[in-house]
């Protein structure tokens, strides 16, 4: 069980690490930045919920492996890009695995540090979407997490399923499951349907619009 | 007292907070974006400050109080978005405030956790515009308090007073006191007589201008 | 011995402000904006290793030489610029000299808590580089050090030879020169010879690129 976790967690980071090299190389980085963007993507949700509950150094930081993983994804993208980019379109899938598990055990490890339940659901959350949001930093880009898709609120609803079970007595590994099982469930459901989050339309922006029109 | 100091706080948090969320929707985020943006207007600073001196996991995630104040101000600006945008513009004292509140408790904190004593001041001054400075950053822009209002300034002449009345050995409430008024007393005249940092403006810009005119 | 390498350090401190401040006068930040700047760019590799590693406060907070000598820095740009500017572009064997000397201590650092050797190398290299990442996400740009210069891989490598010589049990003084030259060495000839590192072209741009060519 713990191996099986395990991998499931080195492959939600080698997906989420792809994203990172294919978003590096459309900015033309060179090869260093892609495979710094492929560790960032792919790690830095975790180690900003690590450094936030006081677990230092990172569990990223501890395990080499981590690292490695990234590295073969951003290596691989590199070389082999155009059929790893293909992949990646087919790779949404993959994707929502990835956030259902980072964000699932994010909750679960907040939740053991003591951290107050609302928060470590919060904190499972900031560990999905963290890496995503990093990423769109460095490349000066508004993180694509804010442009209305369903992404950080499946992960949140993932997480608040962990929490809740747990603080029900729940066993963490069934409440970590059943969190998965909502996350990616929400996720596919909302990509089909291509449900959207609600904008606020600025009124300064309507109201010049609409004097520009008269 | 501390009810009191608490409230303030709590107050500045919202103000804060509607800074990000108005932000966010000029920059048309979606709701999750400007919730985001809602907590680490309003949060980021005393986070920053909290990780770089050791007391973590931070209070703004110790307390949920101020996850929940933000994000109903992110609500609350979403939905009445025209009247809080409105009232935003009447709300400078209020941010000054604010600002006031966050840069002294800033700065008491640090000094608490034995930091040396100019670096304590600066802290405080970084938990009263690192929620602003990392607003901008998520929304790729230079940040705001480099703009040349005296700002930052007005934090740090605030956290300054706090320092240097702690270490005379005044009582800390009263040290704390005298540094928000300095702070916001510096702040608002400052806005009304439209004080401004100077700016040096770049050689190669000036020669390339001088080319083009000439 | 300690003093010569703290003398060193401050000497890599001052070369990185320099940087930072000429970047902030670029963008016309004010004088505020402009010591940020310095202080971020000279320090902010070095405080995100600590605060990865568990080390903080900082050292770059808890002795305030770093900060005098971020500040002097920025108010030396600020004033005489132009002078400071055209120094910059003779300056790049200091900041060779820089790097080498943060990569190195940084790489060391890592070690001395326990880090895992691989990731310990990976931090020299953060510590080295880490300054003008941040500089560069302030100023809403894509990292410098992303743009194909043999920088971080230099910073790399001399971290590398610092963890190889210190596993091997080679006097940590002794690695730490060795790891300098090799840093400074790759750098200088990188720059003489003008190595660039690769750059994969986006198959998306080069396809439309194509169809409007033809």
């Amino acid at each position: 069980m713990p191996t099986f976790l395990s991998l499931l967690d080195l492959l939600g980071t080698f997906v989420f690490a792809l994203s990172g090299a294919a978003a590096g190389i459309r900015h033309r980085v060179d090869l260093f930045g892609v495979l710094v963007l492929s560790f960032v993507a792919s790690n830095a949700g975790g180690m900003t919920r690590d450094v936030l509950i006081g677990a230092v150094p990172p569990a990223a930081l501890t395990d080499w492996r981590y690292l490695g993983v990234a590295a073969l994804a951003g290596i691989l993208t590199f070389v082999w890009r155009p059929d790893v980019d293909r992949l990646q379109q087919r790779v949404v899938l993959f994707d929502a695995a990835g956030l259902a598990l980072v964000a699932v055990s994010g909750a679960h490890k907040a939740l053991a540090f003591h951290i107050d339940p609302v928060i470590a659901a919060v904190l499972g959350m900031v560990a999905g979407i963290g890496g995503g949001v990093t990423r769109d930093v460095l490349l000066s880009e508004i993180p694509a997490v804010f442009r209305s898709e369903v992404y950080a609120v499946a992960a949140l609803a993932g997480a608040t399923v962990v929490i809740l079970g747990e603080l029900a007595g729940v066993h963490a590994g069934a409440a970590m499951i059943a969190g998965a099982c909502v996350c990616f469930g929400l996720r596919v459901v909302a990509i089909r349907r291509k449900w959207r989050l609600p904008i606020a339309v600025a009124r300064e922006v309507e109201e010049s619009a609409e004097r520009r029109d008269s």
